[in-house]
């Protein structure tokens, strides 16, 4: 069947493991970026996070173009992140905003960066935001400057001549609580049923990857909020 | 007369020596934060550009702890910045945004940490925005990214439990052009009657800081714009 191939970044994650099992399963040859490997990958690209943002890029970029051989992409989902809080007189405001910046700043535009050099023409590029960083999060600052980042970036990458290929999209998805292991493990008595499933975004993702026609359009801030189980997305 | 005192960080580029100049001509002991010293300042708090983001904190609040002895200030004020263009294509993309974001996030974020732990109540923290990144960007990626966090920054800050002391406002300047030396030796053929003449962002932050009645609402955007020589405020 089909022989497309999708780039993972922090394919090792919950959501990143979930994503690349998927398309495994639907017949792609997956190539997971992140700070350790996933078995499950078709190949693993390791990120060295003592490297800053320059040399994690070349790296990252080097070894990409060494596994793809020239081949191109029909997605780059960029699924990396993290979350810590923090108001700006916080101990840890510019400790906690230096991480989520390494977290989802960097690795947003690395993404990005390997999208302009080997996603096919009509490709998804596929980034993380945040629906509370779409207005002020004043006791979690960091977090919501980096997440603001991203969705600038996001709307910047929907423009022409942004670099991205032609006819390619950029989605961001803003997921709510994703119902992971580690989220159960830490909130076991919240209301599970508002959490929005891994497979929705994995099914989400790959049937935009597939059908262009069914994505939303290019640029869009996807907010993804579940209720009794049922998980929608609404453009921002 | 006034026995005032403010921080002006960035105080030895164009505008922040502008400000620095015309505070202390009116009165005002000035606490200069930059890479290399002003002169014209009270005392300066040097910034080693080869130091990380916490070690830059560390090392500012260290001194500014040491040179205010427990006084408080009544303004800090953030002009520091740069700019640098490119999409996601360019070869710099990636060294580009990290410079926009060590020059834009990194001082932003320390100097609202300064006001959360120096700026009186009822004090003005004014950061720097622009203009351009309340839109996408997408031939200057990277500035836009840095600058659409620091709004994202300056309307947290607005925020209750946000860290700032009580009754004080955070103003961010969305400048298009400055009417600076450097401006005008790299376009010396622009319509200089459309730029924003430095005396004019001086005078805005006196009146804001002494008449706290003049100013815009805490958290406000403000594009500043220039036609025939006058200059024009206008909250985004």
């Amino acid at each position: 069947m089909s022989s497309g191939k999708v780039i993972v970044y922090g394919g090792k994650g919950a959501l990143g493991s979930a994503i690349l099992d998927f398309f495994k399963k639907n017949g792609y040859t997956v190539l997971n970026i992140d700070l350790s490997a996933n078995d499950q990958a078709d190949s693993n690209i390791l990120v060295d996070g003592n490297k800053n943002w320059v040399e994690q890029e070349q790296s990252i970029l080097e070894q990409a173009a060494s596994s793809l051989q020239g081949s191109q992409v029909d997605g780059v989902f960029c699924v990396a992140g993290g979350w810590a809080g923090g108001s700006a007189s916080s101990k840890d405001f510019v400790k906690n905003a230096d991480l989520m910046i390494k977290q989802s700043v960097w690795s947003s535009a690395i993404a990005a960066k390997l999208a302009t050099t080997h996603l096919k023409p009509g490709g998804l590029l596929q980034l993380t935001g945040a629906a509370a960083a779409v207005g002020p999060t004043p006791g979690m600052i960091g977090y919501g400057m980096a997440k603001a980042a991203v969705h600038h970036l996001a709307t910047s990458l929907a423009e022409k001549d942004s670099g991205l290929p032609e006819n390619s999209s950029v989605l961001t998805i803003l997921p709510v609580t994703l119902d992971t292991e580690m989220n159960r493990k830490w909130m076991p008595k919240a209301d599970h049923s508002s959490w929005t499933p891994l497979s929705f975004i994995s099914e989400s993702l790959l049937k935009w990857t597939t059908e262009s026609s069914s994505r939303p359009t290019s640029g869009a801030l996807l907010k993804i909020t579940t209720a009794n189980g049922e998980s929608t997305i609404t453009p921002q």
